[in-house]
This record gives C-alpha cells, sequence and structure tokens, in this order.
C-alpha cells in the first residue's frame, strides 16, 4: 500500500537499487578513499560547478548540522523560517551540535524575505547578542512552496553584503529545480548559496544526503566535523553509488518531475471537492489542506498521512517518485466518498 | 581485490543484499514505525533477552555516543582502555556530544581489568573532577584480543557495585562470540553490560548498528538522543530488514567464524616466517605483527593494510566474511617472498 | 555622575561593602567551606523556606545556565518571552551550555501567560521536537512588569500539571517583591517556582547571584554542574558575606522599594511632559518610553541611558538604590528643556 | 588561623581592597566600558607587551576555557600534563565548552617537554583523530615547579613550528615570575605564549583572573566567547580596580615573592625532619611531602591543608601572600613534635 505521509515513506527507487547491486563487488577503501566516492564527487562538480566540494552523509539532520558548524561558532545565530526543518523537526540537534541560537522568522508559507531577515540584522558587535552569520532557507520549502532564481539571489545578495552566508535546506531541492524547470546549479550556487544539503533519501535513496559548499575554502574543517558528528559512513562507496545513480541520466530530474507531477494531479482533483481547502500553492510535491476533522481517521485509514495542525485540521499528503496515478485516483475516490 | 585494511572494506554479504532487496516493496512508515523495524526489535528480544530494548542507528560512532549520553551526565568521566574506538577513533565525537571527559587506561593489549579501572574510581562527590559514571569496553578489543566471560562479569560487578554502568563497544561482537562459543547474550546482558553498540557494518550489513540497552528504564530517553545525534534513518525498514538477516539463522555467527577462521588460517602461516613477530593474540579476525619497515611498502601494493605503529613497524590485517583462503594463501605468498 | 543606563552601572552598596571588609579576615576553607556561606545558606532557607538548597554563583547568565542545565536535558525545550534575558541578551549561553533550544513568546509587556505557554505545549513524545520541559519567566520583567502572585501560581499549576518546571529569572526579584509588598518567599517557591536565579548585582552587590532551589532532590547534581559551568568561586565567603549583608535587616527590600520610588517619581514628572510616551506600566524599577529620535544624544550627554527600540524611538531608564532625588529631578529638568 | 590549604584560602590583600573602595564611586559603564578597565587593560600593554589584548573574567576555569575556545575547534586536541587544572580540577568544563579532546601527558613534576608532546604529534589531516592545535602548560606548575624561560621558548618554537598554538595556565603565573627572578613579559608573551590565563586570585584579589593574548588577531572573537561563557562581569570596573592594584608598584611580586619565600622557609625547615620527605623541588609557593600516614589528621587539627595523594600519603602545603614567619614556625613546631 502507498500512501501519501511522506516522500520518505516511499520505496528505493530501482535504478539505485541497481546502483547498490553493482557497488558490491571486492573490497574498497573506507570512509570515502574508492573510486565510486572520487567519481560521484566529480560528477557534482559537473552538476553543480567546478567549485564545489561535496561530502556525503547518511540523513539530512546531519547534512544540515555539518553545514552549520562549517559557517559558524558557537556564538553565531542561524535565521530560518519558523517552519524550518532546522527549526522544528530535529529535536534541537542544531543548537546542541553547533551551540548556535536559531531566530525564527514567522511566514505563512515557508518562505523568507529579505524585509523579513532585517527585524534580526541588528547588534552586529554587541556581544550580549548571538551574532547573526548564517541563514538557512529550504527550498523546496516544508510547506510545498518554491523560491524563485531571483528570490534566492536576492537573499543571496543582502546576505553577502552584510558578510553573512546562505545555507540552504535541499532536502527536495530536486522537486525545486524540477519545479523551476531550472539546473540545480542555477538554484544553488549560481544563485549565491554558499552551502547546500542536498537530498537524496526523499527522492528515491535508501538513505543519504550531501553536503555541497561553494568552494573549498568554505569547506577546509568539514571532514572533522562530519566525523565528529558521527556522519561518516565508513563503507562509503554504498553511499556514493547512490548518488552516482540519481544524478545520472538526471534520473533526479526524472523522479522529481513525476513527483510533482502526481501532486498536481491531486490538486486538480481536490478543487472539484468543496469541502478540502487547499492552504498552500502547489509548487512541488506537498499539498496542504484543511478537511473536515471528522473525515482525517477514515481518510487516514485507506491512505495514511499526518495531520499538519491539528487545530486547523489541516492536513499534508506527499507525493514521491513511485507515487501511482492509480493512487491520485483512488485516494481521490475516498475523499469524495468522506467528505464530498 | 580484497585486502586486510578493514572488515568494513568488505563488501556487503549476498544475504544482507536480498534483504534490502525484499525490503524494497512499497511504502513503509517512517522513522522505525513500520513491521520489519517491529520485528527485528522483538529478535533483539530472542537473541539478547527480553528486557533489552533495541535502536538501530548508522554507524559506530553514532551508536556510542548515544551510549555515553542516555547513560552519563556532562559532568561525568567514562573510563576506558587508551587504544578504545570511542578514546582515539572518533576525532572526539564523545566529549563534543557527550560533554564528559575520557579517562584512558594504558594497556598493551587492547583489555582493561578492575585494578586498571580502580586508578580513576576516586574524587566522587568532589565536584572539582569529572565523576565517574560509565566504563566502556570493547569487545573484541580493537587489538583484537577478547574478553572471556568471567573478565566481562568481574568488572560488570565491580562497576556497579560503585553504581556505574557498563558500556561495551561490540562493533565485533559477533566475532568475539564466535571465538568464545558462547551466544551473544552471554557476552552481553547476562554477563552484567548495561548498554551494547553492536556492529553489523563490519560484519556484512551495508550500514547500521544497534544500541541494545539491558532495560527499559536505561533506554527511557534514548529515542530523543538518537534523533538529536542526528543517528535516525528515516528509512529505518532498510537498517533493520539488514539486522533482521543478520540474526536469522545465526548469519552473525556463520559470518564471524569465518572471519576468524581465516585470521588463524594467516596466524598459522605467518608463525612459519623468521621476519614477522605477531604482537597480540590472534582472539578474533585481526592480526597484529611487526614486519621488515622497507617491505610495508611493496606489502601494500599487493594487499592493502594500514601500519598500526610506525614506531615498532607494526602493522594490523584484518580478515572479514568475505576473505578466500586463497586470500590468505596469496598473501602468505607475497609475505614469504618480500619478508621471509 | 549618576545616569539610568542600568542597575548594574551603580555602585555597590555601603553595607555590602563592610561585609566585604568585615568577611576579610585570616584564612577561610574554599568553594563555600567556609562558616559565612553556611551561615548565608541557612539565612536564604529563612528567607525563602525551609526546603530550598542555595548556591552561589558569579552572575545572572551564570545562574540562568545552571538552573536550565539542572533541570532538562539537551533534547528539552525551554519555553519564554522574547524579551527574556536568557533570549536576547546571553550570546546564545543557555543552547551552548544546555544543548537545549528556546522556545520563545511573543508579548508586549514581558509577561506571559498560560494561553500563549500552550502553543508550544504539544509533540510530547514525538522525537522529532525538542521536548518542552521548562517555562521561564522573569520576575520583574525586563520590560519593567510585574507579575502577581496569582499569576505566577497559575503558570506553575499549569506547568506542572503537564510534569514540567518553572524558573524564574530573578535579576530584580527584589523590586518585584518591593513592588507586590509581599515576601520573595510568596512570589516564588510559594507560588510554584521550582528554581530561582536570584539577582544580587543589580540590587548593590559588587557581584553575585544564588541559583535557589524549591528542594534538595532538584538540586543534586548542581554542585557538578556549577562547576563544569565556570562559576564556582574559590574565595565563596566574599561571595556570601554579600548576600548576608543583603539579607539582614531586609536590605534588600529598602534597596529595592527605593529604587522603585525613584522609578515612580520619574514616571509622575514624565507624564507633566507631552513629548514623552510611557510605553510599559511603571511597575518596578524600569521606565520604557518613546521620545522624539532628535533629542536621544543630547539627553544622553547628560545622563546615560540606552535605546532600547532604534525603530520606535524608545528608550529605557533604570533607578538604582543609589538614585537620588535630584537624579531624577535634574534629569526631568533636562527633559523639559530638550524635549518639552 | 591561616593554614597551608591553598592560596585561594587567603584573604584579599589590603591594597586590593583599597582599591576596590575606591572604585566604588557613582556610576561607571558597565561590561568593561569604564575608564578603570580602559586603564588597567593599557597598564597590562605596559606589562606584557604593547601588542597584547586583555580580558577579564571571573575565575581559573572560566579563563582557561575562554583561552580554549579561542584557539581551537570543537574537533581539535589539546595536549596537558596529566596533573594540569584542566585536565583534574574543572570537572570537564574544557571538553563541556569547548568539545576538544585533552590529551594528557605522564608527567612527575607537571611539566611537560618537547619530547613529551611528541608522542602526540601525528595523525594531522586524519580524520579519525582529533586534532592537536593547543599546548597547554602550567606556571608555576599545580606541582609548585618552575618552567624555565628557555624550556618555555623550546615549548613555543616546537609548537608554533608545527602550526599550533601554546597556552599558559598562569593562575601562579607572578609565583614563577618572582622565582625566575624575570618580567611576566619575558615568561609568556617574549617565550612564545599565544594566549595566557593570568592568575589574580591566589595572589591576593578578591576575585578575578585575566585572559591575555599575544595580539588582537588572536582575540578577535573572544569578546562573545566570553559573554557565552558567562564569564563576563557586569560591574567590571570592579575586577579591573583590582587588576590596576595588582599591576601598580610590583605589588604582584611582592606578594609572589613573599609567598616563595614562605614556602622557602617551611622547606628548610622541613630538611631538619627525619619523618618529612620532600617530593618535588620548591621552586615556588608549594611544597609537596611524604608524611606517616597517622600523623596528618593531627597535623590538619592545628593548621588545616590537603591530602595530595592518600596512596602515597602525600601532602600539599601551600603558601601565600599573607603567610607569616609565625605561622611557618607554627606548623614546623607542630610538625616536630607530632612527626618528628
Amino acid at each position: 500500500m502507498r500512501g501519501f505521509a511522506s516522500d520518505n515513506n516511499a520505496s528505493v527507487h530501482p535504478k539505485i537499487m541497481e546502483a547498490l547491486l553493482k557497488a558490491n563487488e571486492g573490497h574498497a577503501i573506507g570512509y570515502g578513499g574508492d573510486i565510486i566516492t572520487e567519481r560521484t564527487q566529480l560528477l557534482f562538480k559537473k552538476v553543480f560547478g567546478d567549485e564545489v566540494e561535496t561530502f556525503f552523509v547518511y540523513n539530512g539532520t546531519g547534512a544540515n548540522v555539518i553545514s552549520i558548524q562549517a559557517l559558524t561558532n558557537s556564538f553565531n545565530a542561524v535565521v530560518c523560517a519558523c517552519t524550518a526543518h532546522i527549526n522544528v523537526d530535529e529535536c534541537g540537534a542544531p543548537e546542541k551540535l553547533s551551540g548556535c541560537k536559531l531566530l525564527p522568522i514567522e511566514t505563512n508559507n515557508g518562505k523568507v524575505t529579505v524585509e523579513q531577515i532585517k527585524q534580526y540584522m541588528h547588534g552586529f558587535g554587541f556581544e550580549h547578542h548571538a551574532q547573526p552569520k548564517l541563514i538557512s532557507i529550504t527550498q523546496a520549502t516544508e510547506l510545498g512552496t518554491v523560491y524563485t532564481i531571483d528570490e534566492v539571489k536576492e537573499i543571496a545578495d543582502y546576505v553577502h553584503g552584510l558578510g553573512l552566508y546562505l545555507h540552504m535546506d535541499g532536502a527536495r531541492l530536486a522537486n525545486a529545480a524540477a519545479a523551476l524547470n531550472c539546473s540545480m546549479a542555477d538554484i544553488t550556487f549560481k544563485a549565491g548559496v554558499d552551502v547546500l544539503s542536498f537530498g537524496g533519501t526523499k527522492n528515491g535513496l535508501m538513505f543519504g544526503e550531501a553536503v555541497v559548499f561553494a568552494n573549498a575554502k568554505l569547506a577546509e574543517n568539514v571532514k572533522y566535523i562530519r566525523k565528529q558528528s558521527t556522519q561518516l559512513h565508513s563503507k562509503m562507496r554504498y553511499t556514493a553509488a547512490q548518488f552516482e545513480a540519481l544524478l545520472t541520466d538526471d534520473l533526479w530530474r526524472e523522479n522529481a518531475l513525476h513527483s510533482n507531477k502526481m501532486a498536481k494531479k491531486l490538486e486538480e482533483g481536490i478543487k472539484q471537492l468543496k469541502n478540502v481547502q487547499l492552504t498552500q500553492p502547489v509548487d512541488s510535491n506537498g499539498i496542504f489542506a484543511i478537511v473536515p476533522n471528522d473525515s482525517i481517521e477514515k481518510l487516514q485509514q485507506e491512505y495514511f498521512f499526518y495531520v499538519w495542525d491539528e487545530n486547523r485540521s489541516e492536513v499534508r499528503w506527499m507525493t514521491s517518485f513511485d507515487t501511482q496515478e492509480e493512487d491520485i485516483e483512488g485516494f481521490l475516490e475516498v475523499l469524495k466518498r468522506e467528505v464530498g
């Protein structure tokens, strides 16, 4: 059974699994000294730009806390949307591992603007205040919305003008790039991103994220930070092989396009229903909607998903690379029947 | 090519790979809410005892720092062998994540004794000293030696008598149990271990370790600690499935017995060589030996391995589940030729 | 010259200085093993209740981070007003030392209500969220407002009902108790506070705060936490002696009453001025007001004070135990002249 | 009564107390913005060199952890003598606040040599090992011994050659400089020290240490680190005023010379006793000796002191600026009577 709980409820894409099987030959030097890792790091340079430096890690929280640690001291502050994964879904890992304070921005759609960032851009040099050093934005956001290239550029320019850095939590970067019909470089390093958490798990990998730095200088301490943050995989070839497959023949885009398309299909169906109100634009593969409270349990029995905001009776439906047209159709049937 | 660098240079065991393929069906609740995880946690109770509580993580450093955090406060100290992985091979992750001080014990064979532990058992209640709370032993040790059940019991009894806890870093627990011809429960919880880092990666998994607590009380905060320590796998079924295969039909023992046997075979061959001196008893799957310094590079060109102690010209050869008789024979040939 | 910048710009009260001179006789056991410390800890029991346990520290940030560490784990969250000292004026010390996330509540007057706390009271048991464990309120608040006893009780009852703790940052507790005309026990432990940062520095001490726990159980690890947090004074008698003087003959109340009275006098004078708008009720010894932006610099040249909110042209004037009637009159003259 | 427990059992020197009284006039800007702090920072430049940057803190543990944090990242290691205060007497504060691993060197006399440091100077660039970045030496050592200027220079040169830094824990720097009959600059920054914890409390202050950096570049983040480490005194003038007095008319040297002289007098007396064996050279103001175990309690009843090593029946006697000739004579009488 396939539900809409999360794109990490999905399985592993067959081509990723195939890459794992293929990597499973003989011995390989551990911790990234193998040929697959070397090859895949070069592939990242092709995709994201020659200057980038890539470090493979296990998961998104790991990628985010390494990004933060690499570009901050413990007396710094990190500005992010109140809805950011680093702010609400990592059990305080950013604070604990980096020592930094998180400064949340209220937002209705998961995106932050330069205007909103400005509220925290003061007190520089004042030792009583945690010193802002990093802005973290999520692309696509936790609410399924997507920053345009210009929006990212505007934030990057502003942030760099103050001597700060820009982090992008790209757990669903592929979905954003697919939605924008641009390259992943366009929406990241070409737009001014300094460090990227590039997600694999939510786009068909078994596990694995990559921390990608705009240049080697920013990355100089990262190998130690990764190790000390418990994110260094000994049998690294199995992480790298998955990313190699993901970046080969644009599998990342294929998966993301499909996932986005399924979300659009669901959105269209929902628009026909009078008792379901969409609460966010459907820019990528997440759909947020208000449904009658008493219908939620019944719906969940047939297609599993999570309630997003109990008070508002708002739910979240995520599509993924393996969502089928029939899943959407089936779910719309159930919605019609139970909610109308 | 297969070398002797580390058991984490080995590939993934075919049965583990098969389990991964089998797990790759449809959707599953993330973060451990799936049926495979549930089943595998029960299997751990069968293998280690009904009272144990099991948490799957990505790697050994993760398992160790979660174990430490679960049983200490930041003002505590952790006593371990100076050769312990937590002391020398985790880039300070234990100190950073737990805040604890590590108190190293000098040891020639990787094992610690009650007598040695006693040197640190003072200053209780004295606020100037980090308060000892946890003893960590490695089984099999980083030097390939193995604690007997009685040795573990003696340490556990002593430690518990002082109100302290016993952690076992069991990255190679399977090799130890295979060597002792006992169950894994006998050498851990039945002998008094409070928390175990149970290694999978070095015994044929792609990735994955388990943190196993003697009882639920000790484990009450662990789910938060795991998450905050960046060690929670979203697609947990793929970690659990590997452990399920490892514990099924005693695959863990089969792999470990083979690996140990290969080490023994290598040891026997080495004993015929006059220019190679073993420096540790070969209790499990690691062989430590002094070889002529000028031969090392030539040997490494044919079978990769690491120098353990440059000053002494001491090297380490690890065997693994996939080491073949022909690898041993081939390597002994090279040794004979290059070293004599 | 005396200004209105902060009550920590004030000098040391003569009786405190006298106590320091008196304590300066011969040798005394360090780290609190002396007779003055013993005597003063007993005095705290008389003032705050027989069950309390008191630990002297250097400063307010120290007192707060020790309070937090004593009652939380690193995966917990601390709820406080967005204006709280722990949130904005400690350079991230709470996050760094405790590992906890701070969850700020928007507030116009520095006080938080049960209704506002409720927004964060969810996700218990959900490992992705930092688990709320401590509510921190400031009394008197950073905006000079004061919680009534009933308001504290209501928060305490609510918080305890959920198994959480209540911390009070009492950097200006004396001012609050003086304003409420109650004992310091009434507004703290009798009202349900679990741990108190009791301020001395802002009420006439040279340095020194006390961390006071409702009972010994809550305080069991605090001596280690204090030491590890760098807050253990070796020549403790000199911290204790100051507190002994402060609690003797209600010097704390005398100082606070005077300071509050001076604030009231300033408030009354200001009410006669048409170009100065008070922005907060003057409950204790802080006055917040909007003044014409172009007058600020001129005012500061004669009586030093800080701008609170540049955007609003809001300033803060603090009175202290050594503020004189003539200071108020002189400042009002200047205000009249420069602002009108 | 005056004992020999510690130089922090001593009182506050009359000239320090006088400086405190003199500083107690009117209002002063907090946190170091006052004129006394400014003046005293300049005085430090006169004493230690024009390039130094000075930060006042509360205590020695605070000074040490700030020094460490300023010059390391959390993945670094700090090498020190096993007897170092940072290693055994700070309850793990260095590990907790810096995240660094401490690498202890076995030593019989509290001093470390380049040869001993070398054991840890490997594994640079190897991400599994905490990376050595700082060597910390104590002057005078915790065992009362003193490094010569040449010894410090040799360590500094070696350490700098590897790109590492040298920290000096100078809790008793004055005693060392007095013993060496050199300036404090000679034995610190002129000899290659990068950061110094300069002790005041053990040489007549009520409280207060200074963290002194060789140059502004090394100190660039220190104001934030000091604040986040809870070591920023709001009424800073009272810390600064004490240091101003200590550095005026060489009061520091006068106190230290006296204290050292008292130790020498005690040493001479002891040499006449056949049942007391000195265990360390008496270079400064600490005396270590083995006395008959059954006499210890009786001695302590008349002159308080601490047992250093119970197993060896070794005790420590510290003299201080306020030790009187009669104290030494009286104690020698008791020693003669009780020990012989």
